[in-house]
Protein backbone atom coordinates (compact mmCIF):
# COMPACT_ATOMS: atom_id res chain seq x y z
CA UNK A 1 0.00 0.00 0.00
CA UNK A 2 0.97 3.46 -0.83
CA UNK A 3 1.10 5.90 1.81
CA UNK A 4 1.63 9.64 1.84
CA UNK A 5 3.41 10.79 5.31
CA UNK A 6 4.48 13.93 7.55
CA UNK A 7 6.55 13.27 9.48
CA UNK A 8 7.65 15.57 12.29
CA UNK A 9 10.42 14.59 15.51
CA UNK A 10 10.81 16.48 18.43
CA UNK A 11 13.60 15.21 20.74
CA UNK A 12 13.57 16.29 24.11
CA UNK A 13 16.00 16.88 26.49
CA UNK A 14 18.94 18.40 24.09
CA UNK A 15 18.18 22.27 24.08
CA UNK A 16 16.38 24.39 22.12
CA UNK A 17 17.65 23.12 18.85
CA UNK A 18 16.71 20.00 16.95
CA UNK A 19 17.77 20.69 13.26
CA UNK A 20 20.73 18.26 13.72
CA UNK A 21 18.39 15.59 14.39
CA UNK A 22 16.34 16.69 11.77
CA UNK A 23 18.97 16.33 8.86
CA UNK A 24 19.56 13.10 10.58
CA UNK A 25 16.21 11.77 9.84
CA UNK A 26 17.00 13.09 6.42
CA UNK A 27 19.89 11.32 5.56
CA UNK A 28 18.11 8.03 6.90
CA UNK A 29 15.06 8.46 4.68
CA UNK A 30 17.03 9.27 1.63
CA UNK A 31 19.14 5.96 2.52
CA UNK A 32 16.16 4.27 2.34
CA UNK A 33 15.36 4.88 -1.09
CA UNK A 34 11.97 7.34 0.09
CA UNK A 35 11.08 10.68 -2.03
CA UNK A 36 10.68 13.23 0.49
CA UNK A 37 10.52 16.82 0.71
CA UNK A 38 11.30 18.90 3.54
CA UNK A 39 9.14 21.73 4.69
CA UNK A 40 9.67 24.62 7.64
CA UNK A 41 7.65 22.05 10.45
CA UNK A 42 8.37 18.51 8.93
CA UNK A 43 9.22 16.28 6.31
CA UNK A 44 6.67 15.26 3.14
CA UNK A 45 7.65 11.37 2.36
CA UNK A 46 5.28 9.14 -0.49
CA UNK A 47 6.36 5.54 -0.44
CA UNK A 48 5.18 2.09 0.16
CA UNK A 49 3.59 1.86 3.65
CA UNK A 50 5.86 -0.74 5.07
CA UNK A 51 9.40 0.79 3.81
CA UNK A 52 8.04 4.46 5.36
CA UNK A 53 7.55 3.02 8.96
CA UNK A 54 11.03 0.96 8.68
CA UNK A 55 12.30 3.98 7.86
CA UNK A 56 10.90 6.07 10.92
CA UNK A 57 11.31 3.66 13.21
CA UNK A 58 15.52 3.70 12.14
CA UNK A 59 15.24 7.45 12.69
CA UNK A 60 13.89 7.38 16.34
CA UNK A 61 16.36 4.80 16.59
CA UNK A 62 19.51 6.49 15.73
CA UNK A 63 18.04 9.96 17.20
CA UNK A 64 17.84 8.25 20.79
CA UNK A 65 21.58 6.82 20.09
CA UNK A 66 22.58 10.37 18.87
CA UNK A 67 21.96 11.11 22.79
CA UNK A 68 18.51 12.05 22.76
CA UNK A 69 16.50 10.93 25.74
CA UNK A 70 13.19 11.12 24.43
CA UNK A 71 11.05 11.90 21.20
CA UNK A 72 7.72 13.31 20.42
CA UNK A 73 6.85 12.60 17.02
CA UNK A 74 3.54 13.75 15.15
CA UNK A 75 2.97 11.87 11.89
CA UNK A 76 0.06 12.65 9.74
CA UNK A 77 -0.28 9.23 7.02
CA UNK A 78 -2.81 9.19 3.89
CA UNK A 79 -3.95 6.38 2.07
CA UNK A 80 -6.01 5.93 -0.65
CA UNK A 81 -7.41 3.08 -2.45
CA UNK A 82 -9.35 4.62 -5.51
CA UNK A 83 -6.13 6.11 -6.88
CA UNK A 84 -3.00 6.86 -6.91
CA UNK A 85 -1.91 10.44 -5.95
CA UNK A 86 1.82 11.87 -5.82
CA UNK A 87 2.70 14.75 -3.66
CA UNK A 88 2.70 17.07 -7.08
CA UNK A 89 -0.95 15.74 -8.06
CA UNK A 90 -2.09 17.25 -4.56
CA UNK A 91 -0.37 20.50 -5.21
CA UNK A 92 -1.64 20.80 -8.69
CA UNK A 93 -4.87 19.66 -7.56
CA UNK A 94 -4.89 23.15 -5.16
CA UNK A 95 -3.78 24.87 -7.88
CA UNK A 96 -6.69 23.97 -10.41
CA UNK A 97 -9.20 24.80 -7.42
CA UNK A 98 -7.18 27.90 -6.94
CA UNK A 99 -8.05 29.41 -10.46
CA UNK A 100 -11.40 27.85 -10.39
CA UNK A 101 -11.88 30.27 -7.21
CA UNK A 102 -11.11 33.51 -8.90
CA UNK B 1 11.78 -0.37 22.76
CA UNK B 2 8.06 0.67 24.32
CA UNK B 3 6.13 3.13 23.02
CA UNK B 4 3.46 5.25 23.77
CA UNK B 5 0.97 6.53 20.83
CA UNK B 6 -1.70 8.95 20.60
CA UNK B 7 -3.97 7.83 17.14
CA UNK B 8 -6.67 9.65 15.73
CA UNK B 9 -7.94 8.19 12.24
CA UNK B 10 -10.17 10.20 9.64
CA UNK B 11 -12.04 8.24 6.89
CA UNK B 12 -13.29 10.25 4.29
CA UNK B 13 -15.67 9.69 1.52
CA UNK B 14 -17.87 7.97 4.19
CA UNK B 15 -20.17 10.31 5.22
CA UNK B 16 -19.64 12.66 8.36
CA UNK B 17 -19.55 10.19 10.84
CA UNK B 18 -16.17 8.13 11.78
CA UNK B 19 -17.62 6.15 14.83
CA UNK B 20 -17.91 2.90 12.80
CA UNK B 21 -14.39 3.06 12.01
CA UNK B 22 -13.00 4.16 15.30
CA UNK B 23 -14.30 1.26 16.76
CA UNK B 24 -13.60 -0.80 14.49
CA UNK B 25 -10.01 0.18 14.93
CA UNK B 26 -10.53 -0.07 18.92
CA UNK B 27 -11.44 -3.86 18.13
CA UNK B 28 -8.08 -4.15 16.14
CA UNK B 29 -5.93 -2.57 18.96
CA UNK B 30 -7.43 -4.76 21.57
CA UNK B 31 -7.08 -7.91 19.60
CA UNK B 32 -3.37 -7.00 19.54
CA UNK B 33 -2.90 -7.33 23.22
CA UNK B 34 -2.29 -3.67 23.45
CA UNK B 35 -3.10 -1.27 26.30
CA UNK B 36 -5.24 1.26 25.40
CA UNK B 37 -7.67 4.00 26.24
CA UNK B 38 -10.09 6.28 23.98
CA UNK B 39 -10.23 9.77 24.71
CA UNK B 40 -12.23 12.62 22.72
CA UNK B 41 -10.37 12.94 19.97
CA UNK B 42 -8.49 9.71 19.69
CA UNK B 43 -6.65 6.55 21.39
CA UNK B 44 -4.04 6.61 23.95
CA UNK B 45 -1.79 3.32 22.83
CA UNK B 46 1.25 1.90 25.22
CA UNK B 47 3.15 -1.31 24.05
CA UNK B 48 5.86 -2.46 21.98
CA UNK B 49 6.80 -0.13 18.86
CA UNK B 50 6.67 -3.06 16.21
CA UNK B 51 3.34 -4.53 17.99
CA UNK B 52 1.73 -0.86 18.02
CA UNK B 53 2.81 0.05 14.31
CA UNK B 54 1.70 -3.55 13.37
CA UNK B 55 -1.93 -2.90 14.66
CA UNK B 56 -2.03 0.63 13.43
CA UNK B 57 -1.22 -0.80 9.84
CA UNK B 58 -4.34 -3.38 10.44
CA UNK B 59 -6.48 -0.70 11.50
CA UNK B 60 -5.99 1.01 8.08
CA UNK B 61 -5.95 -2.34 6.11
CA UNK B 62 -9.87 -2.87 7.62
CA UNK B 63 -10.80 0.82 7.17
CA UNK B 64 -10.06 0.19 3.96
CA UNK B 65 -11.68 -3.16 3.48
CA UNK B 66 -15.08 -1.93 5.11
CA UNK B 67 -15.09 0.66 2.38
CA UNK B 68 -13.26 3.38 3.08
CA UNK B 69 -11.57 4.62 0.03
CA UNK B 70 -9.30 7.57 1.81
CA UNK B 71 -8.33 7.75 5.60
CA UNK B 72 -6.27 10.70 6.55
CA UNK B 73 -4.67 9.72 10.29
CA UNK B 74 -2.72 11.33 13.35
CA UNK B 75 -0.38 9.46 14.94
CA UNK B 76 1.60 11.37 17.88
CA UNK B 77 4.05 9.09 18.91
CA UNK B 78 6.26 9.24 21.79
CA UNK B 79 9.44 7.49 23.44
CA UNK B 80 12.37 7.66 25.87
CA UNK B 81 14.89 5.79 26.99
CA UNK B 82 15.66 7.61 30.19
CA UNK B 83 13.26 5.68 31.82
CA UNK B 84 9.77 3.81 31.40
CA UNK B 85 6.56 5.62 31.88
CA UNK B 86 3.24 4.40 31.85
CA UNK B 87 -0.14 6.25 30.95
CA UNK B 88 -1.05 6.74 34.34
CA UNK B 89 2.08 7.55 35.05
CA UNK B 90 1.71 10.19 32.64
CA UNK B 91 -1.03 11.54 34.34
CA UNK B 92 -0.09 10.71 38.09
CA UNK B 93 3.15 13.36 37.05
CA UNK B 94 0.83 16.36 35.84
CA UNK B 95 -0.86 15.74 38.68
CA UNK B 96 1.77 16.11 41.14
CA UNK B 97 3.14 19.28 39.69
CA UNK B 98 -0.66 20.73 39.86
CA UNK B 99 -0.38 20.37 43.23
CA UNK B 100 2.96 22.23 43.71
CA UNK B 101 1.17 25.19 41.31
CA UNK B 102 -1.63 26.00 44.09
CA UNK C 1 -19.15 28.16 16.90
CA UNK C 2 -18.57 25.16 19.55
CA UNK C 3 -15.31 23.48 19.21
CA UNK C 4 -13.41 20.14 20.93
CA UNK C 5 -9.60 20.72 20.44
CA UNK C 6 -7.24 18.20 21.83
CA UNK C 7 -3.96 20.28 22.88
CA UNK C 8 -0.63 18.73 22.96
CA UNK C 9 2.20 21.28 24.33
CA UNK C 10 5.62 20.45 24.12
CA UNK C 11 8.30 23.01 25.51
CA UNK C 12 11.57 22.96 24.50
CA UNK C 13 15.06 24.22 26.14
CA UNK C 14 13.91 22.92 29.29
CA UNK C 15 14.92 19.18 29.68
CA UNK C 16 12.83 16.26 29.69
CA UNK C 17 9.78 16.59 31.58
CA UNK C 18 7.15 18.49 30.20
CA UNK C 19 4.76 17.72 33.27
CA UNK C 20 4.71 21.24 35.38
CA UNK C 21 4.08 23.02 31.97
CA UNK C 22 1.02 20.73 31.45
CA UNK C 23 -0.41 21.70 34.29
CA UNK C 24 0.63 25.08 34.14
CA UNK C 25 -2.05 24.87 30.87
CA UNK C 26 -4.90 22.39 33.01
CA UNK C 27 -4.87 25.85 35.27
CA UNK C 28 -5.11 27.96 32.47
CA UNK C 29 -8.13 26.55 30.90
CA UNK C 30 -10.17 25.87 33.91
CA UNK C 31 -10.04 29.20 34.96
CA UNK C 32 -10.85 30.33 31.81
CA UNK C 33 -13.99 28.37 32.45
CA UNK C 34 -13.51 25.71 30.12
CA UNK C 35 -14.30 21.87 30.03
CA UNK C 36 -11.38 19.59 29.79
CA UNK C 37 -10.03 16.17 29.93
CA UNK C 38 -6.52 14.84 30.18
CA UNK C 39 -5.22 11.87 28.86
CA UNK C 40 -1.62 10.57 28.68
CA UNK C 41 -0.79 12.57 25.35
CA UNK C 42 -2.72 15.90 25.39
CA UNK C 43 -5.82 17.27 26.66
CA UNK C 44 -9.17 17.30 25.37
CA UNK C 45 -10.84 20.62 25.78
CA UNK C 46 -14.64 21.58 24.87
CA UNK C 47 -15.91 25.26 23.75
CA UNK C 48 -16.35 28.60 22.33
CA UNK C 49 -13.98 28.71 19.30
CA UNK C 50 -12.77 32.26 20.75
CA UNK C 51 -12.64 31.21 24.26
CA UNK C 52 -10.65 28.05 23.72
CA UNK C 53 -8.09 29.39 21.61
CA UNK C 54 -7.91 32.82 23.94
CA UNK C 55 -6.86 30.04 26.73
CA UNK C 56 -4.30 28.58 24.20
CA UNK C 57 -2.65 31.77 23.75
CA UNK C 58 -2.84 32.43 27.38
CA UNK C 59 -0.84 29.06 27.84
CA UNK C 60 1.61 29.48 25.37
CA UNK C 61 2.24 33.10 26.85
CA UNK C 62 2.57 31.70 30.55
CA UNK C 63 4.72 28.67 29.57
CA UNK C 64 7.50 31.17 27.73
CA UNK C 65 6.73 33.06 31.08
CA UNK C 66 8.09 30.21 33.15
CA UNK C 67 10.77 30.05 31.24
CA UNK C 68 10.62 28.07 28.19
CA UNK C 69 12.62 29.71 25.38
CA UNK C 70 10.62 27.49 22.46
CA UNK C 71 7.15 25.82 22.46
CA UNK C 72 5.74 23.81 19.94
CA UNK C 73 2.38 22.56 19.96
CA UNK C 74 0.12 20.29 18.44
CA UNK C 75 -3.68 21.56 18.10
CA UNK C 76 -6.35 19.04 17.08
CA UNK C 77 -9.39 21.56 16.12
CA UNK C 78 -13.00 19.42 15.35
CA UNK C 79 -16.13 21.71 14.72
CA UNK C 80 -19.70 20.89 13.00
CA UNK C 81 -22.26 22.72 12.43
CA UNK C 82 -24.85 19.36 11.50
CA UNK C 83 -25.19 18.56 15.57
CA UNK C 84 -24.04 19.76 18.49
CA UNK C 85 -21.63 16.90 20.31
CA UNK C 86 -19.84 16.53 23.65
CA UNK C 87 -16.79 14.61 24.43
CA UNK C 88 -19.18 12.06 25.83
CA UNK C 89 -21.43 12.31 23.34
CA UNK C 90 -18.22 10.93 20.71
CA UNK C 91 -17.53 7.97 23.44
CA UNK C 92 -21.07 6.60 23.44
CA UNK C 93 -20.90 6.90 19.70
CA UNK C 94 -17.51 4.85 19.62
CA UNK C 95 -19.15 2.82 22.35
CA UNK C 96 -22.26 1.74 20.69
CA UNK C 97 -20.87 1.13 17.29
CA UNK C 98 -18.49 -1.26 19.32
CA UNK C 99 -21.13 -3.37 20.45
CA UNK C 100 -22.52 -3.73 16.75
CA UNK C 101 -19.39 -5.69 15.51
CA UNK C 102 -19.36 -7.95 17.93
CA UNK D 1 4.09 36.92 19.16
CA UNK D 2 5.53 35.62 15.98
CA UNK D 3 4.83 32.52 15.42
CA UNK D 4 5.29 29.37 12.59
CA UNK D 5 2.02 26.86 11.75
CA UNK D 6 1.57 24.28 9.80
CA UNK D 7 -2.15 23.90 8.95
CA UNK D 8 -3.89 21.03 7.79
CA UNK D 9 -7.73 21.09 7.46
CA UNK D 10 -10.11 18.02 6.59
CA UNK D 11 -13.82 18.57 6.23
CA UNK D 12 -15.76 15.72 6.53
CA UNK D 13 -19.11 14.63 4.57
CA UNK D 14 -17.81 16.04 1.01
CA UNK D 15 -16.52 13.23 -0.43
CA UNK D 16 -12.98 12.08 -1.38
CA UNK D 17 -11.27 15.12 -2.23
CA UNK D 18 -10.63 18.31 -0.34
CA UNK D 19 -8.07 20.08 -2.47
CA UNK D 20 -10.80 22.53 -3.20
CA UNK D 21 -11.59 23.33 0.47
CA UNK D 22 -7.44 23.88 0.81
CA UNK D 23 -7.93 26.34 -2.17
CA UNK D 24 -10.09 28.55 -0.30
CA UNK D 25 -7.96 28.19 2.64
CA UNK D 26 -5.46 29.27 0.97
CA UNK D 27 -6.72 32.30 -1.10
CA UNK D 28 -8.38 33.44 2.75
CA UNK D 29 -4.65 33.08 4.32
CA UNK D 30 -2.86 35.82 1.42
CA UNK D 31 -6.09 37.66 1.86
CA UNK D 32 -4.78 38.06 5.25
CA UNK D 33 -1.21 38.92 4.50
CA UNK D 34 0.17 36.23 5.62
CA UNK D 35 3.30 34.59 4.67
CA UNK D 36 2.22 30.96 3.81
CA UNK D 37 4.06 27.94 1.42
CA UNK D 38 1.50 24.79 0.67
CA UNK D 39 3.27 21.28 0.83
CA UNK D 40 2.11 17.73 0.41
CA UNK D 41 0.16 17.69 3.65
CA UNK D 42 -0.72 21.22 4.83
CA UNK D 43 0.21 24.54 4.77
CA UNK D 44 3.02 26.77 6.34
CA UNK D 45 2.10 30.03 7.82
CA UNK D 46 4.29 32.40 9.05
CA UNK D 47 3.09 35.55 10.84
CA UNK D 48 1.90 37.11 14.09
CA UNK D 49 0.05 35.25 16.40
CA UNK D 50 -3.51 37.01 16.63
CA UNK D 51 -2.93 37.60 13.17
CA UNK D 52 -2.64 33.65 12.26
CA UNK D 53 -5.21 32.61 14.24
CA UNK D 54 -8.18 34.75 12.87
CA UNK D 55 -7.55 34.13 8.89
CA UNK D 56 -7.77 30.28 10.33
CA UNK D 57 -10.89 30.63 12.28
CA UNK D 58 -12.30 32.29 9.01
CA UNK D 59 -11.28 29.45 7.34
CA UNK D 60 -13.26 27.03 9.41
CA UNK D 61 -16.34 29.38 9.20
CA UNK D 62 -15.64 29.74 5.50
CA UNK D 63 -15.09 26.13 5.16
CA UNK D 64 -18.45 25.37 6.72
CA UNK D 65 -19.99 28.14 4.57
CA UNK D 66 -18.97 26.12 1.18
CA UNK D 67 -20.66 23.55 2.42
CA UNK D 68 -18.49 20.93 4.83
CA UNK D 69 -20.65 19.70 7.65
CA UNK D 70 -17.78 18.86 10.02
CA UNK D 71 -13.99 19.60 9.93
CA UNK D 72 -11.40 17.94 11.48
CA UNK D 73 -7.96 20.11 11.56
CA UNK D 74 -4.48 19.63 12.83
CA UNK D 75 -2.29 22.61 13.21
CA UNK D 76 1.21 22.63 14.87
CA UNK D 77 2.27 25.93 16.33
CA UNK D 78 5.82 27.09 17.10
CA UNK D 79 6.88 30.05 18.87
CA UNK D 80 10.47 31.18 20.22
CA UNK D 81 11.32 33.95 22.72
CA UNK D 82 15.09 32.82 22.38
CA UNK D 83 14.92 34.20 18.29
CA UNK D 84 13.38 35.10 15.26
CA UNK D 85 13.66 32.64 12.66
CA UNK D 86 11.64 31.88 9.19
CA UNK D 87 10.53 29.39 7.31
CA UNK D 88 14.00 30.01 5.37
CA UNK D 89 16.05 29.87 8.52
CA UNK D 90 14.88 26.65 9.53
CA UNK D 91 15.29 24.72 6.01
CA UNK D 92 18.62 26.38 6.21
CA UNK D 93 20.07 25.41 9.57
CA UNK D 94 18.47 21.78 8.31
CA UNK D 95 21.34 22.22 5.39
CA UNK D 96 24.18 23.06 7.15
CA UNK D 97 23.46 20.55 9.35
CA UNK D 98 23.18 17.99 7.04
CA UNK D 99 26.48 19.22 5.15
CA UNK D 100 28.40 18.56 8.99
CA UNK D 101 26.86 14.58 8.44
CA UNK D 102 28.68 13.95 5.50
Amino acid sequence: MKVMVDLCVIPLGVGVSVSKYVALCQQILEAAGLKIKLHAYGTNIEGDYDAVFAAIRRCHEQIHAAGAPRITTTIKLGSRIDREQTMEDKLASVAAQRRNLQ
